[in-house]
């Protein structure tokens, strides 16, 4: 157990956006949210997985909608009273503890938001170690947890709970009410026993997230190698290319930012050629027509001088960015995870072959 | 109190039809559903509304969706219990009586089904008095009864809570859940006590369609007049027009089906004109260029032959019909029921003129 202080918040806020793949969202208007909720309520008790009762009644909070949409369509902080008080008393018992359904940008500092002003701890664990587009592509699902009940608020006050026959029906209901509301909301859903969330989640992000940020944050202080160097070493990424932003195409459609964003080569990688496909998050890059990496491992675009992650909704021309992969967590790599969120899932025909294994051939 | 059996059902699913005004849905598989719902559960009371105790908890229960998806996708009867199980377990009391939503094909048959199903009695009203393609335009929202909490199902069992900040809202995320889920829900709504159903309701639905059903079906053994005659003095409906359809345009969107219909004269109009335009319902009819009648008066096409109401999902080429019209309920004609279902709600220029005064001037 230790507590997150505004101190904590903004390598937290930093790290979850490069696990956040390109989504997740931008964590500015979160980042500030969570340290107003601190400020008012006081620090959050985060608990490791192995510290929670078995007995605990837990549940993972977001944000749900097309990232753009949350750079102008803020939460106002009521939503996670009413969420709470819809599962509360679908469950007709009180919540233990909150948890984070993914590693993003926002999606980090909501659940922290939530913790402080519903004075509960957080759990050091999410249910993706990543971000996904779908609200059913996390290791809950993988492990048979159900999402009902499913509770959405809007900014409006505006509540659902759902009920659905599988977590594929979540996806496409809860998508249809999240454009109905204007593209953007807070959800509450998937509670479970302290136990099934120990079987069902990638542990320590929190942690992690926090570790990413710090190494992002001092790079630029790196000695005896570059900052580009550090940031690699440290964070683990896989270097695929640098490049300047030539074109973003992008299309907000169904509740979701789609898109691909072109990039001409600059340094060593003068003369080449990488484009990065998108669904929120991205889902596979490729450079000079052949595939490096594919969903579920981690994409991320970062800038070239401060390794800042540049989720899809900020994609600019022009902007210099380093292309990097992260190997996703292992419960991606099953067969049952590939088919809820690998590269078939996406309609990419490509099979998936692990980033290591792509970069080990490659330097063959 | 009386008790409806078997027997009543063909006529009450005939002449709701016709208050359905081309919207409500085509009563075909309503009217099996309950046939079979009373061949199983036995006869369902039907109130009178001054019989309903002021203290009773009651609700109107319905179909919602684009009527030509009901053709094809039904319900499979289970929706109803999960709709109740649902409200009940909201408002933590059981329900005492079920209502109308609206008067339509569809809309008439499913309540009877439920109440047979659940052993409640059924109220002899709705909430129109005619069809609407809204889900908020009803006489509960102008008596001031929030939707809340709005509960949808769906035929492979997803259920949906709703509790908006208002009733457009709930028309907003309930259609996008009538989407997501196929096109076509049953719906369970806008609990509330007898003494403010008093209040709010349009009295007698279930009777008046009975009577209207029963026209239409002797219409054809009329004495001493012509069958149109008796039809239309029996009835009370305007004509407007007589002709073979010549085209239909539609479209489905939004969960709504949007369309025109265009008619050549036959018989005495022979060489005229006639169109309506509907969205589920017909919204208005022009002759010669020249607007009738529009919402929130009642516009029919009708069997030239068999005076069958025909509903905007079953218009086809070449089909006879007649263009009638009926006066909608007084609560409709105030400033309050315009706004909610005037030519204006639904993008029409023109002002509202009531039907009896538009033909009037037209004979002056």
């Amino acid at each position: 157990m230790r507590e997150l202080t505004i101190a904590d918040i903004d390598d937290i806020a930093l790290g979850s956006s490069l696990l956040g793949s390109g989504g997740g969202g931008d964590p500015y208007m979160g980042r500030l949210e969570a340290i107003a909720a601190i400020k008012k309520h006081g620090p959050v008790k985060l608990l490791d997985v192995d510290e929670v009762p078995d007995e605990w009644t837990v549940a993972p909070i977001c944000g749900v909608g097309a990232p753009s949409v949350s750079l102008e369509k803020g939460t106002n902080g009521r939503e996670y009273g009413l969420v709470r008080d819809m599962m509360e008393r679908m469950l007709g018992r009180k919540l233990d503890a909150f948890l984070l359904s993914e590693a993003g940008g926002m999606n980090s500092m909501i659940p922290i938001s939530a913790a402080a002003r519903a004075g509960l701890p957080l759990i050091n664990a999410d249910g993706m170690g990543r971000a996904f587009p779908g609200i059913q592509q996390d290791t809950f699902t993988l492990n048979g947890v159900s999402t009902n009940p499913y509770c959405i608020a809007d900014e409006k006050g505006n509540c659902s709970v759902l009920y659905t026959v599988n977590n594929d029906w979540t996806e496409e209901i809860g998508r249809a009410i999240t454009t109905a509301c204007g593209g953007q909301v807070t959800t509450l859903a998937s509670p479970m026993s302290g136990v099934k969330m120990k079987e069902s989640v990638v542990v320590g992000t929190v942690d992690y997230a926090q570790h990413l940020g710090r190494v992002i944050r001092t790079a630029v202080e790196a000695q005896g190698e570059t900052p580009e160097e550090y940031f690699l070493r440290e964070s683990g990424a896989l270097r695929f290319f640098k490049g300047k932003i030539a074109d973003v195409l992008r299309e907000t459609r169904n509740g979701f930012n789609f898109g691909r964003v072109a990039l001409e080569g600059i340094g060593e990688d003068k003369g080449r050629a990488c484009a990065v496909e998108f669904q929120n998050e991205n889902i596979y890059a490729e450079v000079d027509g052949s595939i490096v990496a594919t969903v579920p491992d981690l994409i991320c675009l970062v800038d070239v001088e401060t390794f800042t992650p540049v989720t899809t909704e900020n994609l600019k021309y022009g902007k210099r960015v380093l292309v990097v992969g992260l190997p996703c967590d292992e419960a991606w790599r099953t067969p049952a995870g590939l088919a809820l969120a690998g590269p078939a899932w996406f309609g990419l025909e490509s099979e998936y072959v692990p980033l290591e294994e792509r970069c080990a051939r490659k330097g063959a």
